[in-house]
């Protein structure tokens, strides 16, 4: 991407432009731009932007809870998706996205987390996600650096995690190598024409990007954007996670060989290991406005969780600490392609699965951006419902809760 | 301080060069240039340097412990000199030390905890050092932020705490502003003549600086110096410690008004609150050789203690994570004054309790360097004991334990 003081004509005119350089806003870009249509790409280095800081977990089974049960099966589907998704990004980009298949393994401190995992396990079935459940000798047989209190656990053989950073850069250069350009700039407003149809937006260098459609994946920085009309994009909340990542000295394996998730007393914990020997442990969920102070009472959370996990992180090194924002949408759950403005989509609201739903949304807003409308299976998550449009019907169909008004 | 590129006649030949730029050897260099000596500082900016990363804590009554009595007098005689120190030292700088006398509150989490803190009341008494002893009640209304579970302590009114960042600054205008000169080198060997005397130092860029008297007062990095006879300086092992720095939201008060020290299920912990409202939380004791990497475990330790103390410095920032080396001797007590080689001093050895000692171990390397001996105060530190010299006598004898013997 370039700075943007005089911008070439591809910068200033294109199909679409993409508001937003995130994993979402990198994989619409990517997706439409293989699908013909010229992109410009807006972005600019965003604190807290949820992308760089996730940890990368691809872990529907792992992560079912009730309430969620279409949202899980979107996620499932952009799960089966990542093997082919993460092969053309690889192609394209000829970079490595740090995909790993490994497996999750999910274990419980206590008998009540024990318990708590169970239960879920039914919902697991419901939603056809395979697990196995294992004793606590099966689970440190798995990975011998768990803590011996370790009561049992589940193995999600199909639950993988890719590296947010690396695919964050593969989606970038894929998104280049098919003709998409970049511009690094803040969006100063969105541009509607006379008739109240999208055209494109204005930056703070001055400059204008023209388009026919506009998509606005700015994360928890969406709504802020000047000139949408009200009432077409809900407020997204920050909801806070503060992460720490540990290296391992010099070329050893990771502390775990998979993705451990733990639930510590009820308090969700997890590790992730990378290809680097790294591993990301996290995270806090604390809703508090756009706050990304690392705290201490959120390091002490995480530390104390994984400690009792796995005592032996204590003895590895600090690499790095962050806080991320993930954009919580009034239900929960992603909004994805057009609103009530014409020429207008949001591709935004994907809330702690970012990245996981990151191939099924690229595809859904391909496809909406080519053809005006989203794909059945994505139909759920259309923008429009959080501004009152038509419902969604049938295999998409709404059926759960109404929690889709309350941020009216 | 300049880089030592070409050195001026004043950097390359002194009376004194002392080596090291800590607060040790800048407390040295300042009150030797206060005698009359002229001084030439090198230092170089050192990874784990104890006088960056320490907390402050003047605190002799709240740190007096079994087998130390001779080096808590010596601690109190330090203390009692610090309010004249600073005096000088900002009269002499111009800037502020960072010096807070509000007081020390020492309290235990349980009644384990609170009969180990008694039992050390007897030895406060020995040593003359006055606290007082209160309920739980009478501490939180003191701290407000105490944990209810806070079982009682001690006050100790004279126990005070300094900020070592601006002292370390004070101190080195100071011996500027009496004439001392630095400069900006590592030490590649000590120069001894045919008679094997210390006649100066020569540094990695190749230049000499020469003077009749050469003080090593390098913390941990001290032994390795070049150049210097066998048997002549003890090692100094690196006592690791881990602190945070936790920030108050713009402008509030620190959480607490006084220094807190705390002991947590036989662990210690300290809250030490500056003027600008951080409070340096702290600190890891561990013993595994030139390790500065900051670990999961270290901070989780940290804290959970301060956590358990005060439960609202879980809302306050991380502003920053530091990581010393204490340089502790085999015996634990400084090394100061001649050593075996004529014209060769030692200032170093301070391990946890540099801040508190360098009003006294400035005073006393003064006058060993004007002097030739150390005053009697100090005696019992004298480097020789180290190397098999004469035993100290008099006030300054040592009556307690043989264990200047072990690094040999």
């Amino acid at each position: 991407m370039c700075a943007a003081t005089d911008l070439s004509s591809s910068q200033r005119t294109a199909d679409v432009v993409v508001v937003g350089g995130g994993l979402i806003g990198l994989a619409t870009a990517w997706r439409a731009a293989r699908a013909g249509l010229s992109v410009t790409v807006v972005a600019e280095p965003v604190e807290g932007s949820a992308s760089t800081v996730a940890a990368g977990m691809l872990t529907p089974a792992t992560e079912a809870s009730f309430g969620e049960e279409a949202l899980m099966r979107f996620a499932v589907l952009s799960r089966d998706r990542y093997p082919s998704f993460v092969a053309e990004l690889e192609e394209d980009s000829g970079l490595a996205a740090g995909y790993r298949a490994e497996g999750t393994l999910q274990v419980a401190f206590d008998s009540d987390d024990m318990a708590r995992l169970g239960h879920l396990g039914e919902l697991r079935e419901r939603l056809g996600l395979s697990t196995e459940r294992l004793t606590g000798r099966e689970c440190r047989r798995l990975e011998p650096m768990l803590a011996p209190s370790v009561r049992g656990g589940y193995l999600a053989s199909d639950d993988h995690s890719v590296d947010p950073r690396a695919l964050l850069e593969a989606m970038r250069a894929a998104a280049e190598r098919r003709g998409a350009v970049g511009v690094r700039d803040r969006v100063r407003r969105l541009v509607l024409d006379g008739g109240g149809r999208a055209r494109g937006v204005v930056l703070d260098s001055g400059n204008e990007v023209s388009a026919g459609q506009v998509v606005l994946a700015a994360g928890v920085a969406t709504p802020a954007i000047a000139g949408i009309p009200e009432g077409v994009v809900p407020p997204l909340r920050p909801v806070k996670g503060q992460l720490l990542r540990l290296r391992t000295p010099g070329g050893e394996d990771p502390i775990v060989a998979r993705t451990v998730r733990g639930l510590v007393k009820g308090s969700p914990v997890y590790l992730v290991p990378r290809g680097s020997g790294e591993v990301v442990l996290g995270a806090t969920q604390e809703e508090q406005g756009f706050d990304t102070r690392l705290t201490a009472g959120g390091l002490w959370q995480v530390l104390r969780d994984a400690h009792e996990l796995v005592p032996g992180v204590s003895e590895l090194e600090v690499a790095e600490t962050c806080v991320g924002l993930r954009p919580g949408s009034p239900d929960n759950e992603p909004l994805l392609g057009p609103t009530a403005v014409p020429g207008l989509h949001l591709a935004a609201g994907h809330f702690r699965h970012g990245v996981l739903l990151a191939p099924a949304t690229g595809d859904a807003m391909a496809e909406a951006l080519t053809t005006g409308a989203l794909p059945d299976y994505a139909r759920r998550f259309a923008a429009v419902r959080a501004a009152g449009g038509p419902p969604a019907t049938a295999d998409g169909g709404r059926t759960e809760g109404g929690e889709q008004d309350q941020w009216m």
